[in-house]
């Protein structure tokens, strides 16, 4: 019963060992050790015992883990075992990209609804979808139980919808808008800032030139 | 001259410093205290020093940081003061949703090209660009001083296509692709993985429910 917390480092990192441990359940692998985990995924050995370690060690033997007891472990930690109800606002490319994804389903993600505030966008189809106006969110959220909203519009709007849509009952924001949006404590908010990761790229480019010395007569 | 090596941690967060200090250089303010930063950014003062010790501190007077100084300096670390020439490799939606994302352009990562397996997308206009087939890559990476690829395909093509782009001069890549990609030492990586971000918000969206109680009976 005791919680502690976990670090979203270590929250981080568990999604990719889910994909990894996914992959070796189907090729048919059913034990594996943490050392040949470690040179699989490329981390340490150590690192992936401290992190299960976070979960009670998932019970390792000598011989190593049960991929396929692990996967399922990791898989319930991270909620994947229950169905999320999920609504796109904004439907613009990005939009119609995350709804024409059909890996998400398969974890439990299920695009309910898609909407728009460009009226050249509505009743469009969008995979099974058909892209909504902003006013009927409000009677769709409650209606449908939608617990996640994926906001893919401006920043400009972001924040405003966000508000409206923590009232309507969303427990959840995946955030694709070049904004820190500002929810209540109980309100979960994941950021995708493409900007950010692009500019993190652009910096180890740069290292990685300077550290071949391709720069360094420019450096001051 | 002496570089050392600075965490991916700190990088991480350099986007995001730079993205509010353009926000406040737009709103006209000249200087600002770290301690009015970290209200602003809810991070802590002492974080925002350590994070900016790494690169010399930037200079911070008793009365703060110069705010356009501390702009053009982060920006000049992220690399962003030099052009970068991108190609899109996979015109699917999320291909054209980051061909059409304007914003890039303004911080030099200039979007040259867009290239697909799928015949039925060659020709097509994305923005000012046209979707060209696989064939054309090779001379057009060299032709065009490509550095970043952008990989908007399916994971199984994403290794071999990754592979070729490397040997025709690619230096960075932009993943999106669901898989680590194995590339030589030199070659900068920078995944999004979708899956993966949305699975830490289902993890969180747990969390909070077992905080707030509302899960503790379905608890083993």
């Amino acid at each position: 019963m005791e919680e502690k917390e976990i670090s979203q480092a270590v929250i981080g990192r568990l999604p990719r060992y889910f994909r990894y441990l996914g992959e070796l359940k189907d090729e048919g692998v059913e034990r594996i050790s943490s050392q040949e985990l470690s040179e699989l995924m490329q981390v340490t050995a150590s690192q992936i015992r401290q992190d299960f370690n976070n979960f009670g060690g998932f019970g390792q033997q000598g011989y190593g883990y049960n991929v396929e007891y692990l996967y399922q472990e990791i898989g319930k930690i991270l909620g994947l075992d229950s169905e999320h109800h999920l609504i796109i606002v904004g439907a613009g490319n990005l939009g119609q990209a995350l709804a024409n994804y059909m890996n998400f389903e398969r974890r439990g993600f299920l695009m309910k609804g898609i909407f728009d505030i460009n009226r050249a966008l509505h009743g469009k189809k969008v995979r099974n979808l058909t892209v909504q106006p902003m006013e009927k969110i409000e009677q769709f959220v409650k209606e449908q139980n939608i617990d996640i909203a994926v906001l893919t519009l401006p920043k400009a709007s972001a924040e405003e919808v966000a508000d409206k849509l923590i009232r309507y009952g969303i427990k959840a924001i995946w955030n694709f808008a070049h904004v820190d949006l500002k929810v209540p404590e109980e309100v979960v908010v994941e950021n995708v800032h493409l900007s950010d990761s692009l500019m993190k790229l652009s910096y180890n480019i740069n290292r990685k030139q300077s550290e071949r010395g391709a720069y360094s007569g420019k450096k001051g």
